[in-house]
């Protein structure tokens, strides 16, 4: 069995939705990166059981994702979001650097870049 | 029962993680605004049956909300984006009307307009 390891962001996502032994366990394989032996040995469980519930748990959450897709969604508008970064600097630049300053600009610039910021968290 | 126009967002993102009859029955109480009778009678099922599934549709859809949090996130996104949009029509506005314009300023503030479209969709 191999650690998939997508799996990390969707229980970032979705993690409030599994069962709490689901969670646990997929807290500890894949946040913790435990083994499976290691699993069993602190919940008391056999490995089949830790395995069994990794599985379960990795099922539930790759079918979320494909029926509602906020992690997809989420990455899209990362690459957006970076991309609003990058220009609202160089919009400040270009003005601070220009023939005649515009302080409405720059206070514009300056504003988005404080929401891009909130939206980055 | 009166109807929680909420339960209609949630339909557009949760939806899938329905049940056909629970999703087919609140897309046409919510969507279609149809009454449980006229449901019932599209159906074959009785006015009670609608109803029941109605509200455990809801409790699902609600569940999943209380969970992940997508459609709150997602609003709050909204509002960043109107007003980045607005910023970046500004910055565009003062640039072309100051006493040097800068081709760079206006070619990134047309840029930002275009991938604040795509957020919006």
């Amino acid at each position: 069995m191999s650690k998939n390891l997508e799996i990390t962001y969707l229980i970032d996502f979705y993690g409030d939705v599994l069962t709490e032994k689901q969670r646990d366990v997929l807290e500890q394989y894949y946040n913790e990166d435990l083994s499976l032996a290691e699993i069993a040995q602190n919940s008391g469980i056999s490995r089949q059981g830790v395995r069994d519930a990794v599985k379960r748990g990795e099922g539930v959450l790759l079918d979320l994702e494909a029926k509602i897709g906020f992690v997809k969604r989420y990455r899209g508008l990362q690459g957006n979001i970076a991309e609003l970064k990058s220009l609202a600097k160089n919009i400040a630049f270009c003005n601070a650097n220009g023939y005649s300053v515009s302080d409405e600009i720059a206070r514009d610039a300056s504003r988005m870049t404080e929401i891009i910021k909130e939206l980055e968290e």
